[in-house]
């Protein structure tokens, strides 16, 4: 029978023989963390390797995920779909086995790591929302949500600030089912990392209310095994589990120093390694009685049917509950949700407010929110300015977390990083709020959403200068111009109550695409619509005032502008110009439309104008080199939102003048 | 004579009246406040208010600058150019006393802050600032640079992740001459911070090796005193106070409540707080003795005049150092630097290296270095990929302050916000390096960079999904578009060994705008360019293959594609068209070029065509509705460089179609 460095040193010797096949990675975390590894997913890890759906699998995510070869090494070896030409594969076009570990192209693989920091933001997201819905869900004798979440750090991992902020939230919430593990290997890209980091991480993350459990030998089963168990004993704090360990374990010349961290070993180095570990099997090739040790499939199948009968006991007792639950793993939404939501935008564009686009998107939650108790909400200390709370929100907290709200603090990268966490996890869909200026310190974690497909909801209030006083530290002016340049993300900017609550009914609707929705600090006036206008709404831009037959020209607006668009429209009119006004509240929503239905809203020909308080270079998009746009080229002030306007000459007469000169 | 107390509640009147009479802003961090900063500015703080340019004067940073009425008051009361109609003027249109602190708008204010934690960055690099200039200038016996930092927290800026970046370094480099106070008043925008801030923070910044002085009750002026010696006794590592505060002290019915956060008192609250107080000054008005006890000009200037008197005894001892001491200080360069550059750049010219322009990136270092000692590099744990060291580089570390190179381990954002501390400080400048795509972590930080007009530099290289195998998470896509919509930000991509080298000469020249440059990880070829090309190339756009008279077509191209667009010429000129190829290394500078000029470049009436791997829609601003782009609408993917570019359609032979389906 192999042991325990036997099955180990698979995982070394594929990482080493990938890295150099691919003549590029990152052997040394793989053959630093192969023990640990070991020991965890032989000994602890519960999950099935032939259904990596299995909704009460537990979560394994690497942080450190440039030591991707560790993953693939693990999927591989414990029988998931990915095969030994996967592995020979690692880092070319199309294959399974990408640099860095990616969601949905890899079985097994829970998030996209690689971006430092992240990966464990998302394992709180994960481990938190299994409290939640533990809470939510379990009844007594009936544990049917009930899985750790275990994470893998390195010392990058620790010096970003993401760390920080989250891993105070998760001490603060008590995430008792989270166990992460610190590679400390001392060494990262720029040498021996006791040059630029020497904190006491353990005094660290005591500091945080974890459990720690402080040098461990990240080469020895037995007490690596201990801490595990230490660390799935304690159920009311996360655990560190502080490894110290060899980068590079093996390598005769290389371990142990940052040569092996980002480089392939080389041909010779790699043979003397395999005779260091006594690995006598070929590149790529695992010796049958190594794979067998590890083939966790049939081991996985049981745990999920022991699952099963747990949850058909729970079905026949709480039929209900069972169904919400499948419903909500399942990221449906409600039969009837479609009818709700049709009800609730006729009852807006019946009432026909004027308010702040962030009041109606508090009132859109309100009216929306009781009929989807998957809807978890939060913001980053700005409930009260992001309106985020609504009459059914009740905070999680450490004692109780049965709730739907989380007050993440002053955390907007970990926030939204926890978000996508949350999201992967299934069962709960995240919205968080921040200022929208504030979106930039968040701004990777917003990125890694819109990579992963995750149809999660941003809300960003305070969209622009129209938030006054506050001064440009806190105005926006190029960051709707970032978020629209961002693949596979749909930023809104509603223009009124109606448009916010198209916006909100969209993003929750939304299957694989996060949704980025924009709101004014400032009242927003209500406009009329037909109700093919209102539908139109969900087609991103819509002609909100038509032109007789051609018009002379078109102006494009967006958010708290589209008022003075109309504004100039009317005064256009008046001196005997035909304008048409488009509302284009989600220009990427829009692109997705029919050239037909496109060049409904915009027909060519007519000169076209936008009027947007952002920056303007995006508009020439759509206003080419003929047209003109009204917007801002440089930072905001501090002053009353009125003044303001006025002194960026974002008004309606300023476009009336603008046309004028144009046509 | 007035007591501490009477001194401190001239903060507070000042503070609750200003945000009353704005009808916004924040009254409860300056009362509660009031009391450490009357200690610190009365007692400690070494500085001339009629002279806020004095070079060694201490700096003072309000972390938490929302709270910006404390800062505004005690610049009023001692006396710098903050008059009391400044005052009344808080938050309005042109006034020197904008919502939050910003530099340049008012004399004394050191740094833009509101954006939390990044006031603690900056001042993180003041003091990092003022240790390497003291190692680089003082003599025996001359210690001409020899000034503290003080800073002010908040809860917001202990729970952001930057704080961790920071303060681990500070404790790593020793920063002795760095206090900081934490204001601790259990108070955050949602409320009491216990359900969502629970961190042992005397144990975390232990753990980063500063010394914390726990439990000081913040009212007690003897208390804080006497922190503040304890602090200033130990000059090996940075302090933090612990201040236990109430918010809005003084406020009978709203101090120690979020209510009193962020939004005025209300006339009535603030009649019973001035009766609580004993304050019986209308607003706006502070009694003569209060007011001269505060004015501090007559001690500012003694304290200035003794300085002076020890540089004049430095001069005559070292008169080449205190020379340079006075260049650096004033930011300027070395007379004989624009022959040094123009050299360079005539070398380069005439090797004709195909390398990878990070490379040229450090060769270009490696050139000008020598004759700027002012230049500070640095990366974020990724010199080896950046390639930023250089051969004179040398670490900066607590032992040995004296080098020109921070090795900041992977904290980009802490990196960031630390080099604008180190520019504000002036005598150094700065560049920091990571990954393009990380500049996102560090994004708000280079945004304020932008705002406060900072010209320090960016290195950012692996610049598309030309750095190959590493995959999505680091292939920059969208991110040339949210530089380039940034105001005063200069973002450069440079097509090759003289571009590249012509970047850095334009940013170390520049004076008020950052410049951020965006290198290759791959080679790229060199072009032949006669010398009024090479010098146009500072125009940040220019015509590197002319048409015959008006061409068909003009292809531009930045940074890898600047070659595709030759390629595809050629083959266009091959099939009879005339084409005129624009190399556009950076748009904002082309940007601010004559009409003249830019017509030149791109002249009216023939189609254009953009080339860049890359987000497309930013060149519709050049090629309007009528011409094409050749870019990117999706994330990239894992795989060797040369395969994505053809994988997403980035060629010569794809131009070529493109303009042959148009022309």
């Amino acid at each position: 029978m192999p042991s325990r460095s036997d099955l180990a040193n698979a995982i070394r010797a594929l990482s080493m023989d990938a890295v150099q096949k691919a003549k590029s990675g990152h052997p040394g975390a793989p053959m630093g963390m192969a023990d640990i590894a070991q020991v965890l997913w032989s000994d602890f890890l519960s999950h099935n390797p032939t259904n990596p759906d299995w909704s009460n699998r537990d979560r394994f995510v690497l942080s450190n995920g440039h030591g991707s070869m560790l993953i693939y090494s693990l999927l591989h070896l414990s029988g998931y779909d990915v095969t030994i030409d996967d592995i020979k594969n690692f880092r070319q076009m199309d294959s399974r086995t990408p640099g860095h570990p990616e969601y949905g192209y890899t079985p097994g693989v829970e998030t996209t790591t690689g971006p430092l920091g992240q990966g464990i933001a998302n394992a709180v997201g994960m481990a938190l929302a299994e409290k939640v819905l533990a809470a939510q869900f379990n009844r007594d004798g009936h544990e049917i949500v009930d899985h750790h979440t275990y994470a893998f750090m390195g010392d990058g991992c620790m010096m970003e600030g993401i760390s920080h902020e989250v891993c105070s939230l998760a001490g603060t919430l008590g995430l008792g089912k989270l166990v992460a593990f610190y590679d400390d290997n001392g060494i990262s890209i720029d040498g021996e990392v006791e040059g630029w980091f020497t904190d006491d991480t353990v005094q660290r993350f005591e500091s945080y209310g974890w459990q720690v459990i402080p040098r461990v030998n990240g080469h020895d089963p037995e007490e690596i095994k201990q801490a595990i168990e230490t660390a799935r004993e304690n159920t009311e704090q996360p655990t560190l589990i502080c490894c110290k360990t060899i980068i590079g374990f093996g390598s005769p010349n290389k371990e142990g120093k940052e040569d092996c961290h980002g480089a392939p070993l080389g041909d010779e180095e790699i043979k003397l390694t395999r005779e260091k570990l006594g690995w006598t099997a070929p590149a790529f090739e695992i010796p049958a009685d190594i794979q067998d040790a590890w083939n966790a499939q049939e081991k996985g199948k049981a745990a999920q049917a022991a699952w099963e009968e747990k949850f058909a006991a729970y079905s026949a007792e709480f039929p209900e509950l069972a169904a919400e639950y499948t419903r909500r793993m399942a990221g449906d939404l409600p039969d009837n949700f479609d009818d709700i939501a049709e009800q609730f935008i006729k009852e807006v564009d019946a009432k026909g407010d004027t308010i702040a686009s962030r009041k109606a998107s508090q009132n859109s939650i309100e009216a929306l929110a009781p009929s989807l108790p998957e809807l978890f909400g939060g913001s980053a200390d700005l409930a009260g300015s992001n309106l985020t709370l609504w009459s059914g929100a009740q905070g999680v907290s450490s004692a109780d977390p049965s709730g739907n709200y989380c007050f993440y603090g002053v955390r907007e990268f970990g926030m939204s990083a926890i978000m996508n966490g949350v999201m992967l996890h299934g069962g709960l869909k995240p919205y968080g709020a921040t200022f929208f200026i504030f979106m930039e310190y968040a701004r990777n974690a917003v990125r890694m959403a819109a990579l992963m497909k995750l149809p999660l909801i941003h809300v960003y209030t305070h969209d622009s200068i129209g938030l006054g006083e506050d001064g440009p530290t806190h105005q926006p002016v190029e960051q709707l111009a970032a978020m629209r340049a961002t693949p596979n993300l749909n930023t809104w900017r509603p223009a009124d109550a109606v448009e916010s609550a198209v916006s909100w009914v969209y993003a929750l609707k939304s299957k694989e695409t996060p949704n980025a929705l924009v709101f004014s600090r400032q009242n927003l006036a209500h406009n009329e619509r037909t109700p093919e206008q209102i539908a139109n709404i969900a087609k991103g831009g819509y002609v909100l005032k038509a032109a007789n037959g051609t018009p002379d020209a078109v102006l494009i607006a967006t958010g708290s502008e589209v008022s003075l668009a109309v504004e100039a429209a009317a005064k256009l009119e008046a001196a005997g110009k035909n304008v048409q006004v488009v509302s284009m509240p989600c220009t990427d929503v829009f692109e997705a439309q029919s050239d037909e239905y496109k060049a409904s809203v915009l027909p060519a020909g007519p000169k076209r104008f936008a009027i947007e308080a952002g920056a303007k270079d995006f508009w020439y998009k759509y206003v080419g080199l003929e047209g003109g746009i009204i917007g801002m080229d440089t930072f905001g002030e501090s002053a009353p939102a009125g003044e303001l306007f006025k002194h960026f000459g974002i008004t309606a007469d300023a476009l009336v003048e603008l046309v004028n000169s144009k046509i």
